[in-house]
């Protein structure tokens, strides 16, 4: 099956151009990831998929289109990581993943004919997956390549004090750090720029109305409010940094 | 089939999780019914499924997860209706489903290994309805139950006056009422709160750019205006009570 | 497969309803093309369906529903056009469509029955994309038209002056014009009201912070800013005239 990750939208019709091109050329089934990713936001693009890729079938492919430096000199890559295909630019979209093999995207041949330089979604991106979709093997597609971009990510570090970043906000204010809970011990309150938060809780609900902190569904560290969003109320953002420390 | 309502939105990669979790399992299509509920709304995921069930075949499963007390003692529910089937947290959200069997979801073997306390959609729901679309019986599921939670829903009354309630606002601004149409006399008058609408129309398009009342696509009376909001214009919401009487 | 394009949201049910009437008819896949059109803006519809439906295979069918005149005495309508089907109310919406074959849809007796006079979508179209996907003739659908509603839409014109209208803003602000890139000599700069832009660029990030045209993934040039909102910048909006001549 063929899945779709971009940062286009649904109110255009860049993602109804895709799937046609998609479905012109082979019959497996088409899923939609996101096209709500924010605009230009690649490393939301490479967190997204890097919490919900395990979860599909070996033989998925996963073409991801966010993608600032289309038509410049940025390589397309195509990546092999268990079973799975992923299409991306190479501007560090594939940052999280292990990649077992990695190709250029180069053979011209399986783009659309007079392909634009400000849509590869379309022209470039599509084919090729339709082509893997078809069989096709990833060194048809292009040259092998030993490595590609990754994004500049700091990851947590556990000792006396334990340091993380916030990944995500979610649709619900839920303000998501990369801390792993397994690797600290106890209940440690956590600091956010001027904000301590101590209390801990198992779900949103037992958690209650002021700030709280819960093991998410990915096994790090969130900070919630049952019902509201944490980020708004307590003005959080992607990229901050958090510390948790025991405290004397 | 495999139907997904849900308030997780597209942005975050909840969604993509939960379809990964379902096709790495079961060959059935899976369709998007909404992930745009409102947070929390569990009055509007009822209402919903209320809106849209009966068009689906026999044999579709509905897995509709609006669940602020995911991962307290609150039940996850699976009933069966004329042939579908429902799974859903049990907090209101089958509301106004005519249910001919209904069991407790408990077996704990269907569930994704490490399930966690804050996402069972991915954990729990999608791999029962899995189970279900490969043709597991409802009592594999879990055991019986004899009821289930319903909302404080106070159905409209039909007398002298015919009193009902806004049930949902639509994108375009209509006001939704429960009020069946069929069973309120000739053309009355609408009062809400201290707006009193009295013209009727068959069609958005006739009834044009003042406030009239229309029998909406579910029978029940809406509150509209011609290509603008009813209910921005007039202040309105769900829950507002809705009076009809014939004039003197 | 059926194609859905509306202006109906996800939020609602609609959507909901449209699909569950057409899986209960048919087997064919379902494709959401959008369902974020601006509510009411038929030009928007009719666009998106000439930017996307060449890449969709034959036997196609697009099911168009942005539809302010539903129940109305307007006619729902069904075109043939290089062996792709497409269902629309005519108003419109099929201005663009080269079409070999119409027909107005009037027989009743593939409408769900208590057809609604507020939701043809669900009631009149779903059912009649679920005929066509299995395999009914256009001439049983209703008889032939010779011709169908146009939107007032003026094409441009290449002269001394390049004369185009912008039509379309998109999800990154781009503002896309009907200016076919290939039919204006040079580098010709842009007006539109005050706005003069002069620099041309082959890429978006080649174009930088300031805003430039450029040619878009349809041929014709689009006004644009690296990373950022022209239409916000610039003040621009759908409709606006852009002329383009040779500077002395």
């Amino acid at each position: 099956m063929i899945l779709l990750l971009t940062d286009f939208g649904t109110r255009d019709h860049y993602v109804a151009a895709m799937k046609g091109v998609i479905a012109s050329r082979c019959s497996v089934a088409i899923h939609d990831l996101s096209h709500e990713l924010a605009p230009f936001d690649v490393f939301a693009a490479a967190w997204f998929l890097r919490e919900c890729e395990r979860f599909w079938p070996a033989g998925s492919i996963f073409v991801c289109v966010v993608d600032p430096g289309v038509g410049t000199e940025r390589r397309i890559v195509c990546a092999r990581s268990r079973g799975r295909f992923f299409l991306a630019p190479d501007n560090g979209l594939l940052t999280f993943l292990d990649a077992e093999a990695i190709v250029s995207v180069e053979n011209e041949s399986l783009f659309l004919p007079q392909s634009s330089s400000t849509f590869h979604g379309r022209d470039r991106f599509a084919p090729v997956a339709a082509a893997l979709a078809n069989g096709m093997m990833l060194n048809e597609v292009g040259p092998s390549l030993d490595a590609i971009e990754r994004l500049d990510y700091e990851p947590p570090r556990y000792g006396e004090v334990a340091i993380g970043t916030i990944v995500r906000i979610d649709r619900f204010g839920n303000a998501i750090t990369d801390l792993d809970a397994a690797k600290i011990p106890g209940d440690m309150p956590a600091q956010i720029g001027p904000t301590s938060i101590r209390r801990h809780a198992r779900t949103y609900e037992e958690g209650g109305d002021e700030p709280f902190l819960v093991t998410g569904s990915s096994g790090t560290i969130e900070i919630s409010i049952r019902a509201a969003s944490a980020a708004e109320r307590l003005r959080l953002h992607t990229r901050q940094r958090v510390e948790m420390r025991r405290t004397v």
